[in-house]
C-alpha cells in the first residue's frame, strides 16, 4: 500500500490530512526513522518521542511563514521528513548527506541551526523582536526539552522573554531527560506535574481562549473529543499547576502538562494556543524512543546508538573491536579512585557518553551530574579542588566550549587543580561541524597556567590521566570519539614527565638529527606520522617521528633541537590550524630566534568541517600519511617521485 | 579619636563590639572607601551598600573557618579592612598594591576568586560537597548579588544546589542593580517583595529556629529589639513571599527580605540561619551608595568612579582630555542608526560601560539590555540577524569569553551578521588579571567565518564600525578603556576594505620593499610602532610600519610581499602572543612556504598579567616603542648602538 508519507512534500500538505491518516502517517515515520537509522547509526529515542508533536506544529503553524526553532535539532528527524527532505533522508548523517542537526543552508523550514543544547528560546526571541521591531506578522514557536533547561542560557532567555512580553511560544518538550536522566531541582519540579498525568492547564486553556475551540477550522470533531477529554480531566484540574509557577512567576502564561502523544489534543491546545498574546510555555510530555518497545524501555541506551538490527534490537558491534578511549578513560578513573578517596568526577548531563556512568556506579557520592550545564560544572569543580578534592571534569571538547570563560576565572587564574578530560575531540564524523572538537588545543593552551596534552593511543591515555591527577594547577587532555587502537595496556601507572614529549624514531636522538625532517604529532595522529615515516624511509628518506605528547608546556628542549639540526619540521594535529599546536611550535621558534627551520603546518583549515564518517574528512583535509608524504617532500623541494632505498646509491 | 577600625585586624576582633560600636565603625569603614576611591577611582557604590552586611557576616560566621564566597568581588573593600588588610587598604589597585578584587593570594580569607559575576554558588557548592565528602564542619555562605542571578550560571548552580541538598547558606543582595538598573522577569519578582518594606520572612525565621533568638550569645538587647521589630513587621508577615516562591520551587528554604542596613537585625538574622540544615537563601535588601549621598542619589554614576573631590561629589576630569573609545563608539552607533532602522544594540548590563545608553536614549526600543547574560544576548543577536536586523552586540573583551560557545555555534556556523564591539580590549589596568582583555583575537581568528578587526585610533574606530555593519558574516572590532588619541574625526564614513592592511610609513610599498624590517602593528599599538619607528629612522634604521586592521582575514599579500623583500617582521599587538595576531602571521608564513622571514612576536607572555595603570602593565610587558625598537636591534642582529643616520656615510 503506497505511504502517506510519500505523499508529503512540504507541510502545507498535512493540514488536509484528517487524524486517522495523520496517525497512520506516525506510524509511518516511526518506521521510516527506525529503519534508517537501524542501517547507520543517528539520534532515534528523541526523534520517536516527538512524532505527534512534530505533526502538530506543523499542522497548526503555517511553517516556513510562521517559526519553529527547534532546541539542539537532534529530535528533528520527523521536521526533515515533512519538510521536502523525506527522499533524501537515507543520506542522513553521511558525507555529501542530509544533516542530522537543523541547518539553515539546508531549508527554509530550519529557521536556526542547533545541536548545543539551550539555545532555542534566546534565538526566538530575538526573531519576535525582529518580527516585532518590522511591523510583521507571524508565530514564533520555540520548542526545548526540559533537559536543555538546566542550561543557564535558557535561563537567561526565559528571563529576558518573562520582561519583553513579546508574542512567543516556548514549547518545553518534557520527557525527563537529558540524554541521561535530568537532574536538579527543575527536573523536580517538572516531575511533580507529570504525576498528575492528565492536563489540568486544558481547562484553562479553554477558559483563556473562550469559544475558540468551536471554530476549530481542520480538526473536525477532535474538538468535541478534545472538550469531552477536558471534561474527564476536570477532576484533576489544578488551576496553578505546580511547575507552572515557576514560569508564572517569569511573566509567561502556562499551560499544561498534555500527552504529546495525543495527536488530536496537541492539534487542538496549539490552536488554541496560537490565539493567545504574550510569552507562553506550554508543558507538552513526550516518551523518548515511543512506539518502538526496545527504545521505550531504554531511552538512554536508544538515543543516538550505533547501526543495529531492528527486529531484534541488538546493536551491532563487532566483538573483536577495541574498546574505545571513553571506555579506557572511564576504567582508569574508576581504578584510580578506588586508591585515591579524593578523586571526584564531574559531568554535564552526559554520565554514558564520557563514561562517568561507570564512576557513578562504584562511588555514587562521588559523581556529580550538573545538567546541561557546563559553566557551572567547571565553577563547581573550582570549589571541589579548594575544598580539598581531586576533580575530574569530563566534558567533550565541543561543550567545554561553553566554560571558557570559567576555565579562565575561575580555574586557571586561580592555578586550581581541576582536570579536564575532553572526549570527542578532534572531527567526531557523523555529527558534523557543531560537534567536531577542534578548537580546543587553541583555546585551552592560550590560558596561563593551563596544561594542554594528548594521548597517542589508550595506553598512554591511562598514564596521562595519572600524571593529569598527581600534577599541580589546571591540566587538560583530549582524546577521540571511537575506537582506541587496540594496544596492549600497561598495568602500572606511571606519572609522565611534564613538558616532555617522546622520541619514536630514529631511537636515539643523535640519529634523529641526522634525520633529512621531523613529523610532531600530537595526540592520536602520531599513528599517522609513524606510518607515513615507514613509508618514507621505504622511499629512502630519513624522517623522525616525536610523539608530542604536551601542546604545553611544549618540549622547547627538543623541538629547537630538531629545527636546529634536521632544520625541517612538520607538525600534525587533529585540530585546526589556527592557534593549535603547530602555531603554539612556531611560537616557540620566533621566540628563540630560530628563524632558520622550515615548518610545516597539518591541520584542518579554516574553514566548517562538514559531517561525515572521520576516515573521509581526515582524508579530505590531508590527515593521512599520504598527505604527510606530500608535505615532507614538497618542504624537502622533492618535485619527483623519491628514489627508493635499494635505487638510491646507484642515483648518487 | 582613635578608629575603632584601626583596632581591627581580624575579624574575631568584631565578636566583642557592642551593635553601637559596629554602627560607629561602619561609617568609619564607610569615610575610608569613600577617601580611598577618591584619591584613584574604584567600586565606590557597592561596597557602601554592603557595610553592615559584612561586618553582620564577619561577626556571625567563624571566619576563616567559615567560608565567605562573594560573587564578583567588587563590593569586597569592607571585607578587605576587615580582614588584615587594612594598612594596605590606600594601595588597593594601584600597581603592587591589593587587588580591587578578591585574590586567593592576597588572603585565607579570600576563599574564592572572583571578578566577573553569577560564578558564587558554583563554587560555594563545591566548597559544600568537598566539606561533607571529607567529613569536615564549617559553614560555607555565598553572596550575590540580585544582577548576578541574571547569570545563567548562577540559575544552573541554584538548579543543582536546590536537589544536592547540601547545608549552604546563599545571601541574595538585593540591591536592584547589576551595574546598570536591573532587567529580566527575576529583577520583577524581587522587586516585588522589595516593595513590602519589612521583613516578612523573619517571622517565619523564628518559627523554623524556635526559641533560637533568646540563646542568642553575642548581641545583647538586640534579640528583644529585633522580636519587638517582628512584631511590627507581623502585619504585613506573608507566609510565602512572592519572591521567595521561585527559590522554594528549586527546593531552597528561604527568609526574607530583611533590611541591610540594621545591623542589629542582620545579626540576628543570620544566628539564626546558621543553626538551620540544608540550602537557603536570605534575601537581604541593601542600597547601593548607602551613606553618602551624591552616590545614594546616582549608583550607577558611583558604581566605579575615576578619582573625585568627596567634598562635592565632582568626578575630576581634564576638560583638554579626548573623548574615550567607547563615547566615539556609542556617538557613532546612535550616528549610523539615525540612518538605518535596522541598527539595534544588545548590552549585557552594561548600559553605561559600552555606551549603548546613549543609543537607549535614542532609539529606546532599538536597545536591549538582556541582564548579565551574554550567552543568551549572543544567541538571542543571531535571531535578530536572521530576523532582517543588524545587531552590534557590545560586551567588554573579558566578558565576550562567556560566550564563546555561542559566537562558535550561532554565529560562525551560520555566517550569521553580528557585529561584535568588544570594549576593554588589551590591558584594562587597576581591575587586573580577571579584567584584561588579552585573550579575544586568538578566540576569535579560531573561528571559521569570523573577522577580526582593530583601529588605531579612534577615527578608524568610527570608519570600522561602519564597514562591520555593512558587509556580511560575523565580525569583531576590540578598542582599549579610556581615553583615545585624540585625533580629528572624519565627518564621512566610508567601508574599510576588507582584509587590508594600511601601509603608514614609507609611503609606498616600493620604498617599504627596501626597508630592513616591517612593524606589522594591530589596533592602538599602531601608535608605538610609529614612535619607535621614527626614532629608528633618526639611528639611521630603515623601517617600514604597517596598521595591520585585520587580524582576520590578514592582508596576505602585503605581509608575504614585506616578508620576501625586508626579510624581517616585527608583530605588535595588545594581546597574548599564544594564539593571536602574530601567530596568525606565522601560519601564514608556514602555509605559503615563505620560510626566510625573521619574524618577532611581541605581545603578553604566558601569564598572569597583574593589576596596575596600563602604562605601567605595557612598559613592564615590552609593549613599549623602546622595545620594540631593541626587537628591531636583536632581528637584525645588531648589539651595539645603531650609527645615526649623520654618521652613517661616514662608517660605511
Amino acid at each position: 500500500m503506497a505511504r502517506i508519507l510519500d505523499r508529503i512534500d512540504s507541510p502545507a500538505q498535512l493540514r488536509s490530512l484528517s487524524v486517522a491518516e495523520m496517525q497512520t502517517l506516525a506510524e509511518e515515520i516511526r518506521q521510516e526513522i527506525i529503519e534508517t537509522v537501524s542501517t547507520r547509526g543517528g539520534h532515534l529515542a528523541p526523534n520517536l518521542g516527538v512524532v505527534e508533536l512534530t505533526l502538530a506544529l506543523h499542522t497548526v503553524f503555517n511553517t516556513p511563514h510562521d517559526l519553529l526553532v527547534w532546541d539542539i535539532g537532534h529530535q528533528a528527524y520527523v521536521h526533515k521528513l515533512l519538510t521536502g527532505r523525506r527522499e533524501r533522508f537515507r543520506t542522513i548523517r553521511q558525507f555529501g548527506g542530509l544533516s542530522g542537526y537543523l541547518r539553515r543552508e539546508e531549508s527554509p523550514y530550519d529557521v536556526f541551526g542547533a545541536s548545543h543544547a539551550s539555545t532555542s528560546i534566546s534565538a526566538a526571541l530575538g526573531l519576535a523582536v525582529a518580527r516585532d521591531l518590522q511591523g510583521q506578522d507571524f508565530k514564533v514557536v520555540a520548542i526545548i526539552g526540559d533537559g536543555a533547561l538546566t542550561g543557564g542560557m535558557a535561563l537567561e532567555a526565559l528571563n529576558n522573554a518573562g520582561s519583553l512580553k513579546k508574542n512567543l511560544i516556548i514549547i518545553l518538550n518534557d520527557n525527563e531527560k537529558s540524554i541521561s536522566d535530568n537532574v536538579g531541582a527543575i527536573a523536580t519540579v517538572l516531575a511533580k506535574a507529570r504525576r498528575m498525568q492528565t492536563s489540568p492547564g486544558y481547562q484553562r486553556l479553554r477558559e483563556v481562549t473562550k469559544g475558540s475551540i468551536e471554530r476549530l477550522p481542520v480538526v473536525g470533531d477532535v474538538a468535541l473529543e478534545a472538550a469531552a477529554r477536558a471534561e474527564t480531566s476536570f477532576k484533576q484540574f489544578v488551576l496553578h499547576s505546580k511547575s507552572g509557577t515557576i514560569f508564572e512567576e517569569l511573566g509567561f502564561k502556562f499551560f499544561g502538562p498534555f500527552d504529546g502523544h495525543d495527536l488530536a489534543l496537541l492539534i487542538d491546545v496549539l490552536e488554541n494556543i496560537k490565539r493567545i498574546e504574550g510569552p507562553i510555555v506550554v508543558q507538552v510530555v513526550t516518551k523518548k524512543g515511543k512506539g518502538w518497545t526496545f527504545a521505550e524501555e531504554d531511552a538512554t541506551k536508544w538515543h543516538g546508538p550505533g547501526a543495529f538490527d531492528y527486529r531484534t534490537g541488538v546493536i551491532k558491534r563487532n566483538p573483536n573491536d577495541p574498546p574505545t578511549y571513553t571506555e579506557i578513560f572511564a576504567n582508569t578513573l574508576v581504578e584510580l579512585a578506588e586508591r585515591d578517596q579524593a578523586i571526584v568526577g564531574i559531568t554535564a548531563a552526559m554520565a554514558e557518553g564520557t563514561g562517568l556512568k561507570k564512576l557513578h556506579q562504584r562511588f555514587p557520592e562521588r559523581y556529580f551530574d550538573v545538567g546541561i550545564a557546563e559553566q557551572h560544572a567547571v565553577t563547581f569543580a573550582g570549589g571541589l579542588a579548594v575544598g580539598g578534592l581531586r576533580p575530574v571534569v569530563a566534558i567533550y571538547s565541543t561543550f567545554m566550549q561553553r566554560a571558557f570563560d570559567q576555565v579562565i576565572h575561575d580555574i586557571c587564574m586561580q592555578n586550581l587543580h581541576v582536570v579536564f578530560a575532553m572526549d570527542r575531540a578532534g572531527v567526531v564524523g557523523e555529527d558534523g561541524p557543531t560537534q567536531h572538537g577542534l578548537f580546543d588545543i587553541a583555546f585551552m593552551r592560550m590560558i596561563p597556567n593551563m596544561k594542554v596534552m594528548a594521548p597517542r593511543d589508550e595506553n598512554e591515555l591511562r598514564h596521562m590521566l595519572y600524571t593529569a591527577l598527581y600534577m599541580d594547577g589546571p591540566v587538560c587532555l583530549r582524546y577521540p570519539r571511537g575506537k582506541a587502537r587496540g594496544v596492549p595496556l600497561d598495568k602500572e601507572l606511571r606519572p609522565l614527565e611534564i613538558g616532555k614529549a617522546e622520541l619514536l624514531t630514529p631511537a636515539t636522538l643523535s640519529e634523529a638529527r641526522r634525520c633529512q625532517c621531523a613529523l610532531l604529532a600530537y595526540g592520536t595522529t602520531v599513528e599517522l606520522a609513524e606510518q607515513a615515516a615507514t613509508e618514507l624511509r621505504e622511499e629512502g628518506f630519513n624522517v623522525a617521528v616525536v610523539n608530542a605528547r604536551w601542546a604545553k608546556p611544549l618540549d622547547e628542549d627538543l623541538i629547537l633541537d630538531l629545527a636546529r639540526t634536521t632544520r625541517h619540521l612538520i607538525t600534525i594535529e587533529d585540530h585546526m590550524v589556527a592557534g593549535g599546536f603547530g602555531s603554539a611550535v612556531l611560537e616557540l621558534l620566533a621566540r628563540e630566534g630560530c628563524h632558520d627551520a622550515r615548518v610545516k603546518l597539518i591541520g584542518f583549515p579554516d574553514r566548517l568541517v562538514e559531517h561525515g564518517a572521520p576516515s573521509i574528512l581526515k582524508e579530505l583535509y590531508g590527515l593521512s600519511s599520504a598527505h604527510i608524504k606530500e608535505i615532507v617532500r614538497e618542504l624537502l623541494g622533492i618535485t619527483t617521485p623519491a628514489p627508493t632505498a635499494h635505487s638510491r646509491p646507484a642515483s648518487a
